[in-house]
């Protein structure tokens, strides 16, 4: 999979692309990743990418000439997808991710300190997307951790498919808690059940847990998830404790 | 303000500091950055962290000694607030942002590839804190989206505090589209009352805008704005246009 971020500090992006699953995966050739920045693609003389907003008021914004043509030097293959980062966008979610990590690009568009000229969305096409509720000062950031969040998705970056399916969002509900060594901390023990040895209890604790977790941190996913096509076996346990 | 980070990858977040305002608000002795790293405090003799999980299943959990003591050779000042990033935890929005923005310390602990044991949490009493409903590799990025948009509401860092008051998500909506030079592009106009010098007439299109574009793209903000306590102001034009 390819990525190709536009971006007007592509040090932060290579910077951060040196740790973890993210370098792992492009030293296996699994990923490449290019960034673009805007500011080698203006017409400007002066090498500026901004200017102040028709109709008044602060801040400036990005214009359309260097961002679009910045955009168009990038080679697209097939099955890619553009997506731009604004607090206006489609709040991402591990749905999107699962998405994003079938495709053979993604051409991601960062803003930084101002917003984009509505013209570059529109021109370019692009999915406008929102890591959440909340405004930072690019999009480098967002980027990155929905880079992150794909990757991690693909074939071959993490060791154990096991750990995939385990985690939080996977199918909707939240994790299970975790413990390890020791079986006391600070006169907090170990679940007794978890050292029972029991494969077939453990497994119904933990789904229980699962599902108490949700429904106490977060209601709306548990509501959403009961009202899903839920298995047999996540049935009967529901039933048993009464949740459903 | 302070930040304390603990995290196995320290490097992450004091790459990430050198750039854009994080790095700016630290010239400027507005905000100090300190990383702390859970592999100094283990007792393992081979500087492990982490160990198998009880109950079985794949991967490996952070354990409870390096992580607790590390916590606990922070210093502690008033009016600090100790969170923990986990997909389990409250979603992150501006309304937490600003909230940040009153503290004197942040401590965020990051975990990286495994789960916490869950004692981590309910021992240090950090406040859980998720970014948003997917799954990334480690807390590290999350927690630079958070002093990010936590910075950046501090007095001092940004250069104009009317850029802080239009942003998305500052009351509630999403922003007004922007434009800037050139009037055309590809055929692209800018929408003609921004040009035509009439002051009220172009606050009240924008404000306009807002609404229609929250009520377009995020409906469930939208109906949380129109029961909130709108001014007057905004009944006139919701009504005007018949959206209230």
């Amino acid at each position: 999979m390819r990525f190709d971020v536009l971006t007007l500090f592509p040090e932060v992006i290579v910077d951060a692309c040196n740790f973890s699953i993210i370098k792992n995966a492009i030293d296996n050739n699994l990923i490449s990743i290019n960034t673009i920045n805007p500011r080698d693609y203006t017409n400007d003389k002066h090498k500026k990418v901004d200017d102040t907003p028709y109709g008044g008021g602060a801040g400036m914004l990005l214009q359309c000439q260097p961002y679009l043509d910045a955009l168009k030097s990038v080679k697209i293959s097939d099955n890619s997808q553009i997506i731009i980062m604004t607090p206006q966008g489609k709040t991402y979610n591990q749905q999107m991710a699962k998405e994003f990590s079938k495709r053979n690009q993604l051409i991601i568009i960062c803003g930084h300190y101002e917003g984009f000229d509505e013209r570059i969305k529109k021109i370019s096409g692009a999915l406008e997307v929102s890591i959440g509720d909340f405004v930072m000062t690019g999009g480098e950031l967002p980027a990155l951790c929905i880079m992150d969040s794909v990757v991690r998705l693909l074939d071959g970056v993490l060791g154990d498919s096991e750990s995939k399916e385990n985690d939080s969002h996977y199918d909707g509900l939240l994790e299970h808690p975790h413990y390890t060594k020791p079986r006391e901390y600070e006169g907090e023990c170990v679940p007794e059940i978890l050292l029972s040895g029991n494969h077939e209890k453990i497994k119904e604790w933990r789904r229980l847990q699962q599902f108490l977790v949700t429904q106490k941190k977060r209601p709306d996913l548990f509501e959403k998830f009961i009202k899903s096509n839920i298995s047999e076996y996540d049935k009967k346990i529901l039933k048993k404790y009464n949740l459903f």
